[in-house]
C-alpha cells in the first residue's frame, strides 16, 4: 500500500501524539512548516500560509495548557482552512481574482469554533473559485504532480496527504471533501447537511452547501466533529459485529475497476473480520439524484454569483458568466422538481439505512485523473449530498498506477458518529495488513 | 381608513416620481432625511443613519443620469437594509451588543445588486438581535408608540411607514417581514425560498431565512423584485378575471375578529369587482406546519449561535443561551421529522394553488399589540415561509384601534411575480374607496 507519500511523518500521528502530551502545540506546528517548507512547492496547496503567526498561536496554547490545562481534545492542533471559509488573521480569497487580499472581519462559525477548543490556524488551503466554478487552483496531488488532487477543497486535501497540517476544513456541495480525500489519500468527512453552522462561509448552492474536513485518521474526524458540536465520539467497541450494506448506487458502471474492487476488498476484510456485510437493494428513483442534484446545484449557483456578475464581466472567470448567463436553462418547474424528488426520498434512505450501522460504497470512480481533464468526477458523491447524509472517505487502497483509492461510508441524517464509527473499524482492519 | 400616519408624504408616490424623473435622487433622499428628522426620534427605526453619505452617494446617481441615463427604474432610490445584512458604508451591528459598531467588508450580495441598479443606501434598519432571539429593538410602532412594530424587521417597517425610506429589506425566518409590514401598514414581500442570495446575511436558521423588503406600494415591491432578479413585472391587465383562493389556514381560530375582518373585507372587494373568490379546503397535514417550523427554526438557531455561545457568556442574551443549552430538547429524530413532513407538503400546495392566480388569507393575527408584550405571533406566517411560497401582505385595512391590519396573498413556489400581481390589484381596488 502507498497509502500517503509522505508516510514517515503521517506515521508518528502527530494530532495523537499531540493529545498524550508528547510533543507541544509549537512542536506540532514545526512540524507543519517543516512539511510545507519540504512540500509547498511542489504541491501548491495553501493560498495563505504565516508560520510566524501560527508559532505565535501555538506558544500561547502551550502557555495557556501549562497553567489551567486543556481546552479539550484538540487543544494546540494546528489546522488548515479552505479559502471560501472566512479567518480574521489571515486573507480569505475565494479562490478568487476578485478578492485577492481579502479580509474578513471575523472568523467563520465554524473556525471560531475551532480556535474557542485551542485548535491554531496554520494558513488558507486554495480551492477551485468560490468551492464551485471558475479557476483552478495551481495544487497538485501530492503523489504525482500531474494529476488532481480533486476538487473543490484541492488545498485541504493535499495539506493534509503532505503533513502540512494533520486536519483541515473543506466544504462539499456536490464531491468536494470526498473527492480529494480519496484522490490524496487521507480520511475526509461530510457530516449531515445544515449540523455546522455555516454564518462566514461563501454559500454557492446553500440548499446543498456543507462544511467538511480531512484529517490523518478517522478519530480525529471524529474529534472535530465532536468540536463542530455534532456530538460525541465512541469508538467502535471490540468484539462488536456490525451490519454493513453494500450499496453499488445507480451509477456503479461509471465505476472504474479500481474503484470496484476497492469497495470489494473492504467489503472482504469486514466479512472476514465477522462483521455483516450485505447488498443492499435499490432505492427506485435513486437513478435521478445526480441528475436533480445537478439542477439544484447550478440553479442556486447562479442566484449567488449574479452580484459579482452585476459587478462587471472585468476579472470575472467565463465560465461564471456563462453560468449566470445561459445556466443551462434550468426552470423554475426544473428547480421545484428537484428539490421535491430529493426531499421524497430522503425519508426512504433514511429508512432503509436504519438497519445498517452504514453503507459501504465507492468514494469516487477511480484514481486521481491528469490535471489537463479537470477535478474528477462527483458521480459517488452528489446523490448522498444531496440526500444531506453523513459520508466518510477513509484511505488504504490503492489502484492499477499505485494511487488513493477511498472508500466511502453512507449514514442516516444525523448518524454522524456512528458512520464514523464503522469507518474506523475498517481504517482498523486495513492498518492491520 | 388611516393606512399610514404620515400619508401627506406617503400620497406623493415618492419612489414614482424619482422614476419619471419628477425628483431628482438628491431632493428623494432629502425627503426621507426630513421625514427621519421629524420622526426619529419617537420612532427609533434605525441602528445607523449617515445623511451626508447618502446625500453624496444620491448626487453621484444624479450625475450619472445626466450623463448616460438611469441604470433602470429604480435609478436613485434611497432604501434602508435591516441590521443583519452587511453594508460597507454603515455599521452592520445585527441587533447584538456583542457586533456595536461592527463593520462589514463587503455589501451582502442583496445591497450589492440593490446598489449596481442605482438604488442608495440611507441606513441600517433596526432589528430583533440576530433577527432571532435576544434584544429587541427600541422601534416603535409609528401609529401608537406603545405598540409594537412587529419583529424582527421592526425598524425596515416603522422606516417605510413613516416615509424615512420608501422601500427597505428585511429577512423572515418565520414571520419577520409580513408581520411587521400589517403592524406598520406598509406593503411586505416575502419571495420564494432560495431567489434571493444569501451572501452577507447573518444566517439565524439557514433552511428558512429569506430576504424580504417592505416599500410605499406593490408595484415598488415587483420593481425591487426585479433588481432582485426574481423576473420581469407585469402590471395586472385591466380587465383580467383573477381566480382567487379563500384559505383560512389550519390556525384560523387564532385570528383576532380585525384580522378575519379584514379578510372577508378584502374577499368581497375581490368578488364585487368580479374576481372569483373560492373557499379552499384544508390541506391534510397542514395542521402540523407551524410546530415543525418551531422545531426547524429552533434546531438550526442553536447550530448558528453555537459560536457565539462558545466566546463567552459574557455580553450574551439570556435567550440566546437558553437557546443553546436548553433549546427545547429538539432531537435529531424530531428535525428529520420536521424537515419531511414539510417537505412532503411543498409539492402538494404548489399543485393546489396552481388553480388559483393566490390565494388570499391573513398576515397576521390582528392589530399591533402592546410592546410589553413582545412582538406579536407569526401564526399565519410560519407555515408559509416554511412551505417556502411567496407571500405579499398588502396595507388598507383596518381594526377597532384604528391601527393597520394587513392581507396576505400567497402563491406556488417561484410564482413570486403573479403573486405580486394579484396584490396589486387588491391595493387598486382598496385605493379607489
Amino acid at each position: 500500500m502507498n497509502r500517503n507519500p509522505d508516510s514517515d511523518f503521517r506515521s508518528q500521528g502527530l494530532w495523537a501524539r499531540l493529545a498524550r502530551g508528547e510533543v507541544s502545540s509549537e512542536q506540532a506546528v514545526e512540524r507543519c512548516i517543516a512539511r510545507y517548507e519540504a512540500r509547498e512547492n511542489d504541491v501548491q496547496a495553501f493560498a495563505a500560509f504565516d508560520a510566524e503567526r501560527a508559532l505565535g498561536e501555538a506558544r500561547a496554547r502551550d502557555r495557556e495548557r501549562e497553567l489551567r490545562g486543556p481546552r479539550g481534545a484538540l487543544h494546540g492542533l494546528p489546522f488548515a482552512v479552505k479559502d471560501v471559509i472566512d479567518t480574521v488573521d489571515l486573507p480569505t480569497q475565494r479562490g478568487s481574482p476578485r478578492y485577492e487580499g481579502r479580509r474578513a472581519e471575523q472568523d467563520a462559525a465554524c473556525v471560531r469554533l475551532l480556535r474557542q477548543a485551542g485548535c491554531v490556524l496554520l494558513g488558507k488551503a486554495d480551492t477551485v473559485e468560490f468551492a464551485g466554478i471558475g479557476r483552478d487552483p495551481p495544487t497538485a496531488n501530492p503523489h504525482d504532480p500531474k494529476r488532481t488532487p480533486g476538487g473543490s477543497s484541492a488545498g485541504s486535501g493535499a495539506a493534509v496527504a503532505t503533513g502540512m497540517a494533520p486536519m483541515a476544513l473543506g466544504t462539499q456541495t456536490g464531491g468536494s471533501v470526498i473527492r480529494p480525500s480519496s484522490f490524496c489519500g487521507v480520511a475526509g468527512f461530510k457530516p449531515t447537511y445544515g449540523r455546522v453552522p455555516v454564518q462566514g462561509l461563501w454559500l454557492h448552492a446553500p440548499s446543498l452547501d456543507t462544511v467538511g474536513w480531512m484529517a490523518e485518521d478517522t478519530e480525529l474526524l471524529a474529534r472535530t466533529g465532536e468540536v463542530l458540536t455534532l456530538g460525541e465520539w465512541q469508538a467502535p467497541e471490540a468484539g462488536r459485529r456490525l451490519n454493513i450494506g453494500l450499496y453499488r448506487t445507480p451509477y456503479w458502471s461509471d465505476a472504474e475497476p479500481s474503484s470496484r474492487s476497492a469497495v470489494e476488498a473492504a467489503a472482504e476484510k469486514l466479512a472476514e473480520a465477522g462483521h455483516a456485510v450485505e447488498e443492499v437493494d435499490e432505492v427506485p428513483g435513486a437513478e435521478n439524484l445526480n441528475e436533480w442534484q445537478d439542477v439544484i446545484m447550478h440553479g442556486e449557483a447562479r442566484i449567488s454569483l449574479m452580484a459579482e456578475y452585476g459587478a462587471g464581466k472585468q476579472g470575472l472567470h467565463e465560465d461564471i458568466i456563462e453560468e449566470v448567463e445561459v445556466n443551462r436553462g434550468i426552470t423554475p418547474r426544473a428547480m421545484a422538481e428537484a428539490y421535491d424528488g430529493i426531499g421524497g426520498l430522503r425519508p426512504v434512505f433514511d429508512k432503509r439505512l436504519a438497519d445498517y450501522d452504514a453503507w459501504l460504497t465507492a468514494s469516487v470512480p477511480g484514481e486521481a485523473i491528469p490535471r489537463r481533464d479537470g477535478n474528477g468526477e462527483a458521480t459517488f458523491n452528489r446523490l448522498f449530498t444531496a440526500l444531506q447524509l453523513p459520508c466518510v472517505t477513509i484511505p488504504g487502497l490503492t489502484g492499477p498506477a499505485g494511487l488513493p483509492v477511498g472508500v466511502q461510508f453512507v449514514g442516516a441524517r444525523f448518524a454522524d458518529m456512528q458512520v464514523l464509527a464503522a469507518a474506523a473499524m475498517l481504517e482498523y482492519l486495513l492498518a492491520g495488513e
